[in-house]
């Protein structure tokens, strides 16, 4: 099997991920934080320690600014649903967003009629940064973006989108799900305010993890309350982070996993994940451009994306693509839509969807090599 | 080690436990229905035999009423946050609450203007169904309450406070974390509407996962909205079942570790393992009764309880005691509030807490005596 779906989830897993689990659920499965003995001390310990790494990685003042979840739709949703929103007010996303931040958004646009403002992409599939400035009214306080197609890898130049948002005191919401552990992030240096990303994607962790870092504290409201371990005599939401974000027992298998998963980037580095990403994404683009009857969509200019890749075959139907691909070739891409409908609004692709190839750490050019001859067969089966 | 705190995590796991995550992890880590391959199918495919496996244990219309969470707080959060409640609506809970619904509730009654009575036990410990029925409104639409407190193991009689509540149009929501795995519970006998529980405790699972049971259609906002695989067109979150109230990437790895947790229950059976837990209770209580200045809080008739007991030994603060216990005996016990306030509040323990052991399907009597000989021995060196 080869694998070019790591922008829905990486695989393989480094093998220190599933060691890790196996042991947290082996030795130590005791509720973290929630006993007087060892092994929930161990517990907490893993969890603490990977909060630390987190911090670390990202830039965040100290770990408790680190808050785990069950996936990136989460962390999303605590930090858009849980913002102290005002009728009226204004937020800026892109054309390229994610469910996972569409409809947290206009949950709140029919709830408590707040405005949303989508820019588009130029016709090179990158959204300028001019267009943030554009969007910007007096009622604007939040920018809530992904930092990178899920569909076409185009990615937003943060630390410029961040500066326009610090003139005007808007808070930075950055969803990272597609850029963390593949483009060195640092919220100080990048003036991101809340970031969110998934574990299970290029930081290489399991599902079931996903991170919400805050810079700074926005009064955020907590989505999901009840028991903190601490504090416990309450009745409402205690203050202290982290465990005001993180009601009721933490994933900590998952956890575990996670923090091997970043121990694995860090030792390959996210610059080197980088650069072979972007050399794979080269070699199929150039590679596509070859087989007539093929287009893609992205951003040519290498620099602004990450590797992903959304492309279509004429006459072919991209989940037909993707089952001739998976059936007779063992090769597992995702067509479709993606969880981002404006994103094929802006491509015109609505009606048809595209098939995506996404690359991973592991994958080799000799992969992306039998993913070029199997479209070019396909292209020539179907003519 | 010995360790007796099973009511906040279960330990050890079955051995298949921590195999099926290692698996899900190193070998089909794709994304569950996200993909159009393979490895995506083999993700869906074991959750959604999980999905199936939980919908006939506890007796559920069919496996789309089953919904996945990080955490049993999460799923009780999704039915009490996300219920159609008005201002002035009522809810009757008990004091033997946990946080997991004690601060939803409290969120609601100071947003949304809900009024909320915690029916006290009585003097045996234990909540007669009748306050139930005194506690009843014109205004009712829930009760929210826990099968079994988690502090001293005192079950409710489900069945009959469903009767009062069928007879009033009342929702019920149970959260069974303590008793499912240990109680048999079938939604349609003991007409439950809505039954929350943990993964990680008597059914055996790891950390990370908690589910709900919705029996019919309570149209319950879903609190967390994003990306389903489906329907991805809509901006608002689909209608269909159980994408609508399970946003983003589930957690593949956790929900096959349940799958095999829950194999385990079934293979040892769920009324074995009760009976071999109020056998170890008995043992327990029956040995502590003759030690001198020590006392245990708790329904007396065992039928009536779980395997939950706090006590106390005199002079000895909480948990000072179990600090003791681990650190000099390798025996896990947990000390404190138990996030559950109200439940000292009624034992009157609120200033002291209790210390808390909690036995599972692999704790022997032997195990037990040990634990006895060494509250004797902290008992004597207190004197």
């Amino acid at each position: 099997m080869i694998y070019f779906d790591h922008a829905a989830s990486s695989y393989p897993k480094p093998e220190q991920v599933a060691i890790a689990m196996h042991e947290a659920v082996a030795s130590y499965s005791a509720n973290p934080g929630r006993g007087g003995h060892k092994l929930a001390e161990q517990a907490r310990e893993v969890i603490e320690q990977a909060r630390k790494k987190i911090a670390t990685m990202f830039g965040a003042p100290n770990k408790k600014h680190v808050w785990f979840y069950q996936n990136a739709t989460m962390a999303l949703n605590q930090a858009i649903l849980g913002f102290p929103f005002q009728e009226g007010d204004h937020v800026v996303a892109t054309m390229f967003e994610h469910n996972s931040i569409i409809r947290p958004l206009e949950k709140l646009a029919s709830e408590k009629g707040i405005a949303i403002t989508y820019v588009e992409p130029n016709e090179e599939g990158i959204i300028a940064v001019e267009e943030f400035e554009k969007a910007c009214t007096e009622k604007t306080c939040m920018f809530a973006i992904s930092h990178a197609s899920n569909v076409t890898g185009a990615v937003i130049s943060i630390s410029d989108v961040s500066k326009i948002a610090k003139e005007r005191e808007i808070v930075v919401l950055l969803d990272a799900s597609q850029t963390a552990g593949t483009i060195p992030i640092d919220i100080e240096k990048d003036a991101i305010d809340l970031l969110a990303f998934a574990g299970h994607k290029s930081l290489l962790g399991p599902q079931g993890t996903g991170v919400l870092i805050s810079k700074d504290d926005y009064n955020l409201s907590p989505l999901v309350v009840g028991g903190t371990g601490n504090q416990s005599e309450l009745l409402h939401q205690p203050h202290s982070w982290p465990n005001r974000y993180e009601a009721g027992t933490l994933n900590t298998p998952g956890i575990a996993g996670l923090s091997a998963g970043i121990d694995a980037v860090v030792e390959m580095g996210i610059e080197d994940i980088w650069k072979h990403e972007k050399e794979l994404m080269d070699h199929f683009l150039k590679g596509l451009a070859g087989i007539s009857g093929v287009s893609s969509y992205g951003p040519s200019d290498l620099s602004k994306r990450v590797a992903v890749i959304p492309f279509e075959i004429d006459g072919v139907e991209s989940h037909e693509a993707a089952m001739i691909l998976d059936e007779h070739y063992q090769i597992a891409v995702r067509a479709g839509m993606h969880c981002a409908p404006k994103t094929h609004q802006a491509l015109q692709t609505s009606e048809k969807g595209l098939i995506r190839v996404s690359f991973g750490p592991y994958n080799t050019i000799k992969e992306v090599d039998t993913l070029l001859e199997a479209i070019e067969e396909i292209r020539m089966a179907f003519l």
